[in-house]
């Protein structure tokens, strides 16, 4: 596994100029709209700095001039008994909410299949615990009069500038999620203290605290509560749960909620050969749409476990919990893995669920790491 | 007050180049070795990001190479059974644990001061919440045994390099804190999710939650446990809370603990007059050593309060709290108080403590901003 994560990592490419502001010793950047933190640079603060938190953008990101006036941006609301574009700085006389959450790319960990999906090959890195901070969904709804009957979806568009020639439907951002999501969702506008950044959606952008990445839209423009789900391809098609060869349809499961996920930070293979003695044992715990209860971590690659230490402040369910296991390590080759129980009792699995897009990836053991100890 | 506030915000300067990494937009610079942070860029996610984070530096910030090598960085622990040098590297073996924190420079809140004592004018901005990472002094000093006897004091040394030709104990910095405050202090080599930044005391710094910014001692490179208060200037006559007019001595009270203190960070007189009607009006709380049990807001100078809402996760007895009031706001002048009380029932006092040095207001009066509405 050790050589595995290694050979994986590409020779440093430049970042893209819309994201030059990132750390570059932070990230690996696979493509100019796909970047990743490295393993080694979650560091144990619990939040992702927004320097080294991942990009996964499916369309060019927008003009920099839709944040030269933040508080103009307008959204339509649409589904509801008094429908009405609002612009931000409505939204922003309307409520206040701050939720800590885990935002992860749906492909993350896809890097770890066996079989090589198409897609990006993440590994851990295409997530980060971030704060949003904007208004709840709830309190827009209930300030238009509530959603309409018979409109078990929300669904949001995205402002990207779609490319001209082509049917709209077939790369437009825009997804439906069960209403139920409404309870937490916010219209957030700032992201770990700051206006959210271009790149990562600003000036608004849909939050579905435990929805994987896709789902929290960017540069939203639009948020319907509909009868059916979208028919735009990143939902009808992409992002779905389909066997291993077989293109997504509407009969498969869409890429929805998350999965409890564990995985080990420090030691990092990427930092090279650790020398015999103590260590502290380190990485981040998640429930997804649950709070963590507690984190076993093995060092004999899974024959015996650990309870593990959770440390840091608790921000609520959807962020992610640091754990730790002082550990004194001998010369040799140590598989380290973990795993995450919710409060629900839910139980990270051993295993992947194969699919064709290799997404959702939580198995413990796809993501033990082998380590070499001097 | 919004007169005043926007009086004392000096023409822009540009940032030092030692912190050319700071978002300038959100800073006021006073001088090299002190910015503030504008009250409108604290926003609502609690953590104040790095580069919007004050600075205040005693001493020209060391020369980069000492974070060259971040884990070979060596620590003196003295005053304990078996005293011993440490290493960065053998710390991170040692323990871990994570606290949010409000940072604040001793002397926030001095620009409110009528008399003006000398000293750089902040307003709110020398302050933060941040969440540091690194391990308990407790769990360092078990290793080496334990303190000595008769040891009341826990002294930090910093690693500035000094000016030549003038007594050391003069200008360096050496602080000494009671050592019941061993039970929560880290020694700290991470920041808000990266490893602490030059200008904020990497690569290790000595973390003592709710005590003011001058007691959490950068490039930290000797802890000792000692009979008396270091005779250092800056704890000897500086940092204390003498009578106006009258330089400090060791008679009276050093700068150690904070007290409740909360403002207002929205609306801010520096964004300009408002537009009648609604608004969330908004900002951070925290006990100084105890956790935030409620905030009240008034809108009429004090003569009426209304509880507000904390919103956003609870990061702990040493974090803030955001807090929002919804408020509708018609034409004319306003003017907002906000005041906390603590766990303990302790309450943000109306008045000033006055003193020499202008530390430690935390007066809810002195904080409460006029805003002009149309």
């Amino acid at each position: 596994m050790a050589q595995a994560v290694a050979s994986t990592v590409p020779a440093a490419k430049p970042l893209p100029a819309y994201v030059n502001w990132k750390n570059a010793d932070a990230m690996i950047v696979h493509t100019s709209s796909t970047l990743e933190t490295k393993r080694s640079a979650f560091g144990s603060s619990i939040i992702t700095p927004t320097n080294q938190l991942f990009i996964r953008n499916n369309l060019p990101v927008p003009d920099a001039s839709i944040i030269a006036d933040r508080d103009g941006w307008a959204i339509s609301i649409e589904g509801v008994k008094n429908p009405r574009t609002l612009r931000v700085k409505d939204l922003k006389s309307m409520g206040l909410e701050t939720t800590a959450m885990v935002l992860q790319c749906s492909g993350n960990g896809r890097g770890l299949f066996p079989n090589k999906p198409s897609g990006t090959p993440w590994q851990v890195g295409a997530a980060g615990c971030v704060v949003w901070s904007g208004v709840p969904v709830r309190a827009v709804v209930e300030a238009l009069g509530g959603v309409n009957k018979g409109m078990p979806y929300m669904t949001g568009t995205g402002g990207e500038k779609l490319p001209e020639g082509i049917d709209p439907k077939s790369v437009m951002v825009e997804r439906s999620v069960p209403v139920t999501a409404m309870a937490d969702a916010l219209l957030a506008w700032e992201m770990n203290g700051e206006p959210i950044p271009l790149a990562h959606g600003g000036p608004l952008r849909l939050v579905v605290p435990g929805y994987t990445g896709v789902n929290n839209v960017k540069y939203i423009k639009r948020l319907a509560f509909t009868a059916e789900q979208t028919d735009a391809a990143i939902q009808k098609t992409g992002y779905r749960i389909s066997p291993p060869g077989q293109k997504g349809d509407p009969s498969h499961p869409p890429v929805w909620e998350m999965g409890p996920k564990s995985w080990i930070n420090s030691p990092a293979p990427e930092s090279g050969q650790l020398a015999a003695g103590p260590v502290q044992i380190k990485g981040v715990a998640f429930g997804g749409i649950n709070a963590v209860k507690s984190v076993d971590v093995s060092v004999d690659g899974g024959k015996t476990w650990m309870k593990a230490r959770l440390v840091g402040p608790d921000m609520g369910r959807y962020a992610w919990r640091q754990f730790v296991l002082p550990a004194t390590l001998g010369p040799g080759s140590h598989t380290i893995a973990c795993r995450v129980v919710d409060a629900e009792g839910n139980r990270q699995p051993e295993g992947r669920v194969e699919n064709a897009g290799g997404y959702n990836n939580n198995s413990w053991r796809d993501h033990a790491l082998t380590i070499s100890v001097a």
